[in-house]
């Protein structure tokens, strides 16, 4: 919320357009966010780990629908033919796995009651707050709007190699069963991401719509950021979780060698 | 969103659900966060203050919304009625002073360009998300959660009694004018909360009604917990406020004594 309006009200290039959204990334996007340099580096404890896997849940739950809000208001049936792959990559087609079953694969990996993890009651409050933001934002501001807060896209492959790379190599509870969601999304990604820059560079021509376009992907690396702002007070430094949310030992599956 | 439900399915009295909200306040309010404490006991800088002034602003300017959004889903004229008073409290009326200019008053003392404050633009991203969910919630909750969610004001007046005289005795930048807006909440929040607490337990009667405006003040407990969580990130411990956030030095006006 804080481009600054261009004054002289000549609209950009595509290609200066493009180059103003990726500067967004550069400077804005979560990769750059200390707790990610910690986690994909190993300085991660177990129970950071699990806290970042709690939060980030809410995240992956609200996906499917913030596109089903997006496609609710749309009334091109190509753009709802293309968007709707995204909710199955989420929810599954037919019963099959999709990114929500690999998300409680890392969950479960880590320890955790799906059942704790899906009622989402040890997040933070901060997290709810932003994933919900973004669904509200999706379903209330322009369809343009709405498809460029999906442009993160575009800077998440660099991010999941990292991660795939740093947590396998540094976490013995760690594996490629748990991490099967950032392997598929290595491929699912490019693709989203390379139709809605497309969608974005043909129809926002204004100044105002580019303004707006601009202003959506910096609010979505708010919502991202926001994210690991609150696990890193609540969890890292000075280590103050919210009242209520999840403290380390809470929400843990009864295993069977427990139980034994 | 942490209540546990009552598994004997009988309904409290209503002593007793006034004993469990009241419960609430003494365990969540944001009294309680040390952020609080030590803004009233005179150990936060200028800076401090003036990124609390600045983030608090969006609070203070997303109350009339959310009241109008309560009084636009509610067919009782009688409840529209009594409610009307808090969107002229805080947005004045008939041109008259309302708290949102007191407030401003808080924010001039400060040194802030107002219009600096009124955009919103170094306000936290956090907060924001934190205040919109409260008007969404009202939006599109129950009206009985709509009006429970206003029952911290039940604990707003020992808070601002600590507020006034802890500001005033400790800090040399704040004065009576400043803090008018506390002052004037001490006569306005008691008239207030004592109808909103009479309505909800009146109507409140049912075991799934009587949790959901437990659940709905405890929401609102998180969204004041998670305001404050999110100044200590960014202003306090670490000290790490997020891309394009307020930075010391910002949005401050040009006096004219400066200018001279």
């Amino acid at each position: 919320m804080t481009m600054a309006h261009d004054t002289d009200r000549t609209p950009m290039t595509a290609a200066d357009l493009e180059a103003a959204l990726r500067k967004i990334g550069a400077e804005r996007y979560h990769s750059l966010h200390p707790f990610h340099k910690k986690l994909h580096g190993g300085q991660c404890t177990l129970d950071q780990v699990r806290a970042w896997a709690l939060n980030r849940y809410c995240y992956q739950s609200i996906i499917p629908q913030k596109d089903a809000a997006l496609m609710a208001r749309c009334e091109d049936r190509a753009l709802r033919r293309e968007w709707l792959h995204r909710i199955t990559d989420h929810d599954g087609l037919d019963g099959g796995e999709g990114g929500i079953d690999r998300w409680l694969m890392l969950t479960d990996g880590l320890g955790f009651d799906r059942a704790y993890v899906m009622s989402k009651r040890g997040a933070l409050p901060a997290t709810r707050f932003a994933t919900e933001a973004y669904l509200h934002f999706v379903r209330d501001r322009s369809l343009l709007e709405a498809v460029a807060s999906s442009l993160t896209e575009l800077f998440a492959p660099q991010l999941h190699e990292e991660r795939i790379s740093g947590m396998l190599g540094h976490y013995d509870f760690i594996n490629e069963r748990v991490i099967a969601y950032f392997r598929r999304r290595l491929d699912q990604a490019p693709r989203d991401a390379t139709f809605a820059l497309d969608y974005v560079l043909k129809n926002a021509r204004t100044v105002d719509e580019q303004q707006a376009a601009l202003g959506a992907l910096t609010f979505k690396t708010e919502v991202l950021w926001a994210q690991l702002d609150a696990l890193w007070l609540a969890y890292v430094d000075p280590a103050m979780p919210a009242p209520g949310a999840w403290r380390p030992g809470e929400g843990m599956a009864v295993t069977r060698e427990a139980a034994e």
